[in-house]
């Protein structure tokens, strides 16, 4: 059931990161990049036991089903909510730990000199802590990596990453993420919690834990993908409410990056995940704030609330605003690229553990020893008025009274800084303070992600955006000092900026604006967010892809796009489709079976069965379609033939054999078939799918494409005229095509 | 091409109005539910013709062809922005006029007695004004009636109605809609709104207006259904958006509503039409309202803005706001029974153009009648301050400086109450004052909606909940007066009883919320009022369907749900489909064409193409499909085997023709065919569809739904394992089953 792509990257990225089969070793490249994938299956699973379940089942199962729906739906927010609570006090009361620690310590030191002390302190207090985050990533759970965003949207196009959203790696990434945020890397914890809603949901909604080994019994009717996925959607989105407190934003992204054939109560359903988990969020929190029950405190509104006057804006900004979203999209593609050749360096030669870990300890330490000297070099000082809610002041060499305004930038959590930038009132930075601030936080951000860390990259993102953001708005009032009233305020900017940043970098637009909107409280900012992320998608597009889909292709998995590439409409499923198809016959013997599925060089997940027309040399008529996990399964229960008729000794095969088998299907060579029963024959009538989708061979390849995103196929069955097996359609054969700058080009994916 | 449903309508609504075919006089039904329907076609516009259109086209005609998408969308938001303006403006001058003679009049009699005669005057203006909106819908456009929104469901669904898009429906919905609301009807602006852009949209897509005679020569390709029905979901939520200064919400509605298949970009560009037409609403108004440019005045928000401490709500409030959602989902199903009641009497009694235009007037007389007693009795005097803004402030009998709080209620349009009642301060109603408003308003709404007039039901309902909500809120408070601190805004109570309210009457859920988040510009309460509308579905749900749905099922067309009725898996496409097909060859005679055209009983709408396999009684094999307009056309232009062998006189039938003659084909009835004529062969070849969708007869009915859903199909031919047709499914066939309370049921539907 396990296909597997090597990948040649090249030092050039473009919008065809070609993939060739000729890297040599594939054995150096370090795990994430070296996918196994497995297609979810939809419309496949239906085989004839399936059928019979859901025959039998009466209206009232029917209504028991769906209410379970929602009860796992809400456990899901509840969770999600929960681990994100857990995150965000865990942040918050180590960050203050460490920056306490560091704090009174540059302070002692401030007077008496000796501050390389206090840089040694901070540097080795990030590099310990991150290290304990690097390793367990690295050694334990490398799938954790990374913000987990590109892994959800491959889950959610129908693709399964092995171990993406199984308990190990949720802990892997709790513990990992809260590491690399107190140990003060440029990273967020947004992506992480998106993740951890998808693991949560994917748990939750099968009943029990394979890692655990406990069962519950309950939920059986779920353990297929198809229902797995539509709660893991639930899962991502209850995850983005939690992180950005972004309802609408959830379901929105959720519906961008994953769905296909969009159904209106599972949107409800994922709605109300995505409600429990902002409301679960926020119940807790305004007990840690000390409010408890007040759930509409403005301290829990993710950026802090745009209120009243501030939010004003004219149509004479539009301009503006467009124009920092070009900025935004140029920035983004800047960062991309550089982004991509360091993935490449990496993918190169940085793939052993403990390099990785090495990595991650330099760029801590790195990141503390800029902080500290653009801290130290700086010399903006401001008025420490009452109206400054700093949480961590650093007095450094300024007057009494006042602090260092680089540091509220650096001397704090991403999240804090960003909030700071779109709140503080106007002249608390300076503009060279903000446009170095712009420039070393890049570089930083730019080369955090990638490592071995569990970390985002959404708040570093918008924290860039912040600083040039707010730095444009000062400028602004600088050059037209007259009319100071209306751009006087700078946090404004840094909001667009903020966007802008993003939106160049990740390229989403309608969930975006909505998550920004929510985040912000505030709906009257929607127009000139959607405009900015408009435009810097289309600039950034322009150059080169979003970060997600860089990191997606690097991965080199069947990704399907909405849908078929421009200029495909003169293919057909006779060029697409792989040919010759190995087929089954209804009645098979044992041997060939496990032949088929051991033959290593045609590793298909499902097999035509077919009717051979006795004495014709013909290909044969199609009768149904099998899959291999389904073959395993009834190979591992021995239903053969000649046992069946030995009822006594054997029970039937039931729907419960695959369910306690799903997810995790052995592969065939744990499978024991002895010389006598591979002469055995195998009735494959009972567990086929009867009824699978066909398109006769001059079906266009746009008509192809739109059954497979449509209704979630993988594998579709080309028949000629007489209903006879010509070929199979995968989703693989469909990745490949691919538009380019010269037209439609044929990617060259191997298998190995 | 058209196919017609009778019905019976019964006086007791459940889950199943059931359809019967024995009316007797089909002629005495009204129009508006008497409904031709067409089925829109995506999947089947596929011929060849289109098939080499599309394959010529290079990659930067794909590139144009989406670059004008956007545009179309962008004119789409404009105009429907440019509309809602207008019809804003006109309401609020010509009522603000009406009002204000009304007001004098009652000042000038109340000193020196006989106010019966203002009664007379406000009741003659209000039937005058009326009378205008109810002539123009009754007589020259009933499909213009009601709100529209059921009939831009039933368009999103798949099913034409006729005349729904056109030019003339949506210059009457507009004048209409101005009378309505000015004439003092229970009524709102909204849902004409909605169906205003969902013609916009139809029109500007078409590049042309068959109506006026004007051909642009552009946006050629997007004459065909799919693309025509992309269009008018942008439209529809341009509508929602510049309705209610929603454009998330329009998004959602149009999604909730209207989609199967989501595309990603699709979305983007529906998003791009409602963020235009917000904003093309507001900068007008803004200039309107004298503060030109200022797009983020507080004014522009619909309900006005919930700010600050005002919104705070705390956890033992949500117990309380899921009991309002019950009372609202028990009122609302009130509301709903109560009108169906009304609406068949309406269907059997009231179906004459003269006496729809009467009875309009007489709800306008009664209104006003109403208004004024409860006006005149009511003896609610509150101080004038500063901070009312009421516009017409009525003195009546109260001393001076102090107003009748009745009249704040019941004079004015209904969009102006509502936001009173969201933002006076606590103290301004009594609680007899609401009650009796809440009752006699409730009454009043249920008796309007249905009349033949052109007005929606969203302001009503949301009225109604806010007065019955505030006084929930009043009373909480007088309940437990020594926790008035918290319960002391009343207007939090509107807002969540108003959600309640329209949650029950309408049911929708996810695009309600965001609607209403944005309409209050608050995004703290999408918690509560996501509860609210959740319960009221859920408890209105339990004893009757939504408004919008019952009159769907009036009209009797063939509405598909998201997803299969439960039960119905033990159906096959075998017990589904229609059969015997009528099925055409692949040259075929023209007599045989014109002759199965003209066939009255079976008004098919898509032939299967097959070939006979020579000397053989077996069902023959398919090898196309043929749509009914594509016969019509080839009809016309005489495409004739025999004619053809003279090039030299007949040029080749071009893609242009079946474009021109879209979307009005004419009825087969118009095309003459001499006996000569009839005597020729027709080639289909070259024009149908060479791949339709088929499936195998054991296909069970949720698999044969699923396909028609997502891929928004309109026939499924059913063939055996030979590739022979057996059988073919539409939209009818699964239309017809039902989840009743006794499981599975089948509707006979029955076609004249």
């Amino acid at each position: 059931a396990v296909s597997t792509f090597k990948l040649k990257v090249s030092w050039f990225p473009s919008k065809k990161i070609v993939l060739l089969a000729d890297f040599k070793v594939a054995g150096v490249l370090p795990f994430s990049f070296y996918v196994q994938f497995q297609s979810l299956d939809y419309d496949n699973i239906e085989n004839q036991l399936f059928l019979e379940e859901e025959r039998r089942m009466s209206y009232l199962g029917f209504r028991c089903l769906e209410i379970s729906r929602w009860v796992v739906c809400g456990w899901i927010g509840f969770l999600t909510g929960l681990i994100a609570c857990f995150i965000d006090i865990a942040v918050e009361e180590l960050a203050g730990f460490k920056y306490q620690v560091v704090k009174e310590n540059i302070e002692k030191f401030t007077e008496v000199g000796g501050l390389s002390i206090s840089l040694l302190l901070w540097a080795v207090l990030n590099a310990a802590i991150v290290m304990v985050g690097a390793i367990i990533v690295a050694y334990f759970e490398p799938i954790a990596a990374g913000s987990g965003i590109p892994q959800i949207k491959c889950y959610l196009n129908g693709i399964k990453i092995p171990r993406v959203v199984r308990l190990k790696t949720l802990v892997v990434k709790v513990c990992g993420v809260i590491c690399s945020v107190v140990g003060g890397l440029a990273v967020g914890k947004e992506g992480p919690m998106i993740h951890s809603g998808a693991v949560v949901a994917a748990g939750v909604s099968q009943g029990r834990s394979t890692s655990l080994k406990k069962d519950f019994k309950i939920f059986e009717y779920f353990r297929r993908d198809t229902e797995k996925r539509d709660f893991v959607s639930a899962g991502a989105a209850a995850g983005v409410s939690a992180a950005f407190g972004a309802p609408v934003g959830g379901v929105l992204f959720s519906l961008e990056e994953g769905a296909s054939f969009w159904n209106q109560m599972l949107t409800w359903r994922i709605f109300f995940a995505s409600m429990i988990s902002t409301f679960t969020l926020n119940f807790f929190l305004s007990i840690y704030h000390k409010n408890t029950g007040d759930l509409s405190s403005p301290g829990l509104i993710n950026f802090g609330r745009f209120e009243g006057d501030s939010v004003a804006y004219n149509l004479y900004e539009i301009p503006l605003f467009i124009l920092m979203g070009a900025i935004g999209g140029l920035l983004g593609a800047l960062f991309n690229i550089l982004n991509y050749w360091l993935t490449i360096f990496r993918i190169r030669y940085v793939h052993r553990p403990c390099l990785q870990v090495m990595e991650a300890m330099l760029v801590a330490a790195v990141t503390a020893t800029v902080s500290f000297t653009m801290i130290y070099f700086s010399n903006d000082c401001q008025p420490l008025g009452p109206e400054h809610a700093e949480e961590y002041p650093l007095q450094l060499f300024c007057a009494d009274g006042e602090y260092n305004s680089m540091a509220t930038a650096f001397f704090n959590t991403p999240e804090r800084s960003v909030r700071s930038l779109f709140h503080n009132q106007a002249g608390t930075y300076n503009p060279l303070t903000l446009g170095l601030f712009t420039l070393t936080y890049f570089f930083l951000a730019c080369w955090t992600y990638g490592l071995a860390v569990s970390a985002g990259v959404f708040i570093p993102s918008l924290l860039i955006g912040a600083a040039w953001g707010r730095l444009f708005g000062i400028l602004l009032a600088y050059i037209t000092p007259n009319s100071v009233c209306l751009w006087a305020d700078p946090g404004k900017y840094a909001l667009i900026g903020a966007a802008a940043q993003l939106g160049g970098i990740v390229r989403m637009t309608l969930s975006l604006t909505v998550i920004m909107v929510e985040a912000t409280g505030n709906v009257t900012y929607g127009f000139p967010i959607m405009l900015v992320l408009m435009t810097a998608k289309i600039v950034g597009d322009y150059i080169v892809e979003g970060l997600y889909d860089i990191h997606i292709k690097l991965q080199s998995v069947p990704f399907l796009h909405w849908e078929a590439p421009a200029t495909s409409h003169w293919l057909t499923a006779r060029e697409v489709m792989s040919s010759p198809v190995t087929c089954l016959n209804r009645i098979e013997k044992v041997g060939t079976i496990v032949d088929t599925l051991s033959n290593t060089s045609t590793k298909h997940n499902g097999f035509p069965v077919v009717v051979q027309v006795l004495g014709n040399e013909e290909p044969a008529k199609l009768c149904g379609l099998i899959l291999r996990s389904q073959l395993i399964v009834l190979l591992k229960h021995k239903v053969f033939v000649e046992l069946a008729r030995s009822r006594l000794t054997h029970r039937k095969l039931q729907l419960k054999d695959f369910r306690d088998a799903y997810p995790r299907f052995p592969p065939i060579q744990s499978i024991h078939v002895s010389q006598d029963e591979r002469e055995c024959m195998m009735d494959l009538t009972e567990f086929m799918n009867p009824t699978p989708y066909t398109v006769p061979q001059e079906t266009s390849l746009p008509r192809v494409f739109k059954l497979f995103r449509a209704l979630g196929l993988r594998h579709l069955v080309v028949v000629d005229d007489e209903n006879r097996v010509v070929g199979l359609v995968t989703r693989k054969d469909l990745a490949r095509y691919h538009l380019g700058k010269h037209g439609l080009e044929e990617l060259q994916l191997a298998q190995t």
